[in-house]
């Protein structure tokens, strides 16, 4: 059934449905004109990020489901970057009214998901008609006592990752690949039986093309419980290591000499990066959406997380394993040969 | 120059610069991966309304300063709604990326001007490209102590109106036949001398086509001040009288009788409508975007407000001139004549 037979009052009942709020923080939830949360002791986090069709996101290659899933998770994320806990959601959504009632339905299956998977409340929205394509728009309202800033990194203080990076850029790359969306979802295993395989037109496994695909199609937001303790700066990795770290270090008004050889990468990119003829190490350093964590922490702490280099007070280099420095900047990192 | 020449890091370093946030209850504002707000004992509310191109605005009709205003004031409606005090903003903006430069600069001059005169502060935000039109998102975040929602309203209660209603559905309809935009600012009045008159393709007086071009253009949210000490169940009239108050009366289980004749109908409605040759009355009755509170108090309170009618256990029913009852639902009213 098309969304414009369906109606905007009717579906605004669907979500109300679909969303019951059961929290005894949720004083009102969706349904009236705002919704109501009752006071916290805590500081208020709130962050905002949009998918535009055509933009963000192809359903040529990723389904609605994932589509959904995703625009949480990169919520959550940044508010995991700030040392928080999300909380409450507000959505807003753009639906051409020829769309089928399906892609609502799936889309939603998928916010349900990841809303489920980090125990969020959907709270508020929006929805509206548009003249093209979607347009998603979410906002994260979480909760912190201590805050890590951006801004808090000291020379002298060691640089970490929270896990491997690189698999999402790989996993984009495989994907245009195939050609098509892969129906990977959350908490199923897409099995890659021999007949699936065949379709995906990789030759690869399925225990290295999975999991890099997964990546990037269902990625996860890093929970900074660990690091919190002892973190002085965080950013998630989003636009790659190189961009966030300089972001990082331009907040912080420091410098940053990290490793080539310390960058973590995963076995399944390195197999996935050789057969598709592309660098792991420039997936990692320069790929996005890897959504690990960035940190900070004094050079004496014991952080359950990879080493990856040391804050200086001014210089940006990265060291590669013949052991010569290189200065990086955002854009990518100059003259470096492997 | 365009928007694809400027960047999206330049962007956001102009948009951190434009909206400073000074107040002790930002801990961090825009620049970090979420912003911080410092904890308050009042329960918080959270609302978020999309403005799409082609759906919500046409910037035929409407310049970019317009449309960046009414987003904020849509939102600040919202909050007053429920009885609170909007505080911060986050904004979703998506734009094609041929688009000028000075349509982002008018679009952030009306943001701010709105921002400004609610006393509201821009904490975060995202900006991306669009493939087609602008889409515009805007969540609000405020506060209460006492909570006025749209399901207090009892039977016995008066229902009232913060102000005129029509004036805005009749300003949209003055808009089309001018057929392009009316360059109203907030805090200038547009003279509307001779020459402008003219060019204005129509033949009426600027003090009586100003206000209703600028209700609709400019619209302003009604602070609930006077009214929080008894409201019982309150909402905001976005969508016109008789669907927004079957809203209340939904959420209340109530039904209501509103008496026609005490309809509150501006003096430059009655003559601009006159001159378009349309209804007032179903202008106040039907027509969206005036954004006046429409509330319930116990009968015994004396309430500085437009008194319109009463809840009933059931009936929901307009009282026409003559005395004679017709029922009304959302989609308007029955066999109504003037």
């Amino acid at each position: 059934m098309k969304l414009s037979s369906v109606g905007e009052l009717a579906l605004l009942e669907h979500i109300r449905k679909s969303f019951p709020a059961k929290t005894k923080n949720i004083l009102t939830g969706i349904g009236d004109d705002a919704a109501v949360i009752k006071a916290s002791d805590k500081s208020l986090l709130a962050t905002t990020d949009m998918m535009m069709e055509g933009i963000h996101f192809d359903l040529k290659f990723v389904t609605p489901y994932q589509v959904g899933y995703k625009l949480v998770v990169v919520n959550v994320s940044d508010i995991y970057a700030m040392g928080g806990r999300p909380a409450f959601m507000l959505l807003d959504m753009a639906v051409n009214k020829n769309e089928d009632m399906k892609f609502i339905d799936m889309l939603f299956s998928g916010i349900k998901d990841a809303l489920n998977r980090y125990t969020i409340y959907l709270v508020g929205g929006d929805v509206s008609a548009s003249m093209s394509g979607t347009a998603l728009s979410a906002t994260m309202l979480g909760y912190a006592k201590k805050i890590i800033r951006r801004s808090g990194a000291r020379a002298g203080d060691r640089i970490y990752v929270s896990g491997c990076l690189g698999d999402s850029a790989c996993g984009l790359e495989m994907l245009k690949r195939i050609g098509r969306p892969v129906p990977v979802r959350y908490g199923v295993s897409y099995s890659g039986s021999r007949g699936s395989r065949k379709k995906l037109k990789i030759n690869l496994p399925w225990n290295t093309a999975g999991p890099i695909l997964r990546r990037h199609l269902l990625p996860e937001a890093r929970d900074p419980g660990d690091f919190m303790r002892c973190a002085t700066s965080m950013i998630d990795i989003s636009d790659g290591l190189l961009m966030d770290l300089t972001r990082l270090c331009d907040e912080s008004r420091v410098g940053a000499r990290i490793y080539l050889e310390k960058i973590p990468i995963s076995p399944a990119l390195t197999k996935a990066a050789s057969y598709l003829g592309i660098s792991p190490v420039q997936s990692a350093l320069s790929g996005g959406e890897d959504y690990e964590l960035l940190f900070t922490a004094p050079a004496g702490e014991k952080v359950k997380a990879i080493y990856i280099g040391d804050v200086l007070k001014l210089n940006r280099v990265i060291v590669d394993r013949a052991g010569k420095e290189k200065p990086f900047s955002s854009e990518g990192y100059s003259h470096f040969h492997e």
